[in-house]
């Protein structure tokens, strides 16, 4: 299937990724996991994102998550994914380079889930590596690192 | 995997189901699609979720979706759905028997998507057959039927 002309500029990111990551929170207890990355295409203008990540110690499913680059112009995205823990996000990006720059215009949860207010995401791509950072404002604290990763192309 | 059991009497959604659907809208072309719907599990307390659909005359893609069904209790259920067309539902859904009945709470889009504003979705399994019908309020037209299929289980 043949790209679409309008997502050319974010063809970088296709194919799949693996790395380790690792995370923390005031919350919680830091974390480090295994993840795998998957972005695709349809031929439509459109990046379908999938994630899926394993405790590095016991190697158990940890979390996953789902959603679509949707490309506005050659510089700027949309983002819209979903988290099984009852999360919706839309974002607003930038794309500078090889580099997009996320940042929440809305995140919603479901009444069980845990309260999230926003979510910055950066995406940083190389030659063979795909790195991130997640900034995240939860639980009424505000805005703090969350997660990197770095993965490497499958 | 063994299934978590906040979500056994959701264990009929589990699996691969393909068949066909019908679309319609005031503001569209009638249209029949191909689908494949995969329901899925980590061993976690929720249900992945994704669909692809392609065009029956064309067999190209048309539609795709993912989410998560998130359980409360064994009678309710949270989904959190996403959609490349730039939207995202949030939904409280009652399990009867085997029949899902889903209202949104919450229909966000990004800046550039069509607007949504309402989405019933009615899934039903019967033995090795999942048919649902999803109703729609968009772009500033009243909730009403929008899509229904029939699927057969893989």
């Amino acid at each position: 299937m043949e790209l679409h002309p309008d997502v050319e500029h974010l063809a970088m990111l296709l194919g799949t990724w693996r790395g380790k990551g690792s995370g923390h929170y005031p919350t919680i207890e830091d974390f480090e996991y295994f993840e795998e990355v998957t972005f695709g295409h349809v031929g439509k203008p459109f990046i379908a994102y999938s994630q899926k990540t394993r405790d590095a110690a016991t190697e158990l499913p940890l979390h996953s998550e789902a959603g679509y680059f949707r490309p506005v112009g050659t510089t700027a995205v949309e983002l819209v994914l979903v988290q099984p823990s009852g999360i919706v996000e839309i974002h607003d990006g930038i794309l500078d380079g090889t580099t997009l720059r996320m940042e929440s215009t809305a995140v919603l949860t479901t009444p069980t889930a845990k309260s999230v207010t926003t979510v910055h995401r950066m995406i940083a791509v190389g030659e063979s590596t795909l790195s991130y950072d997640v900034h995240m404002a939860a639980v009424g604290l505000p805005l703090q690192h969350h997660l990197s990763a770095e993965l490497h192309r499958q």
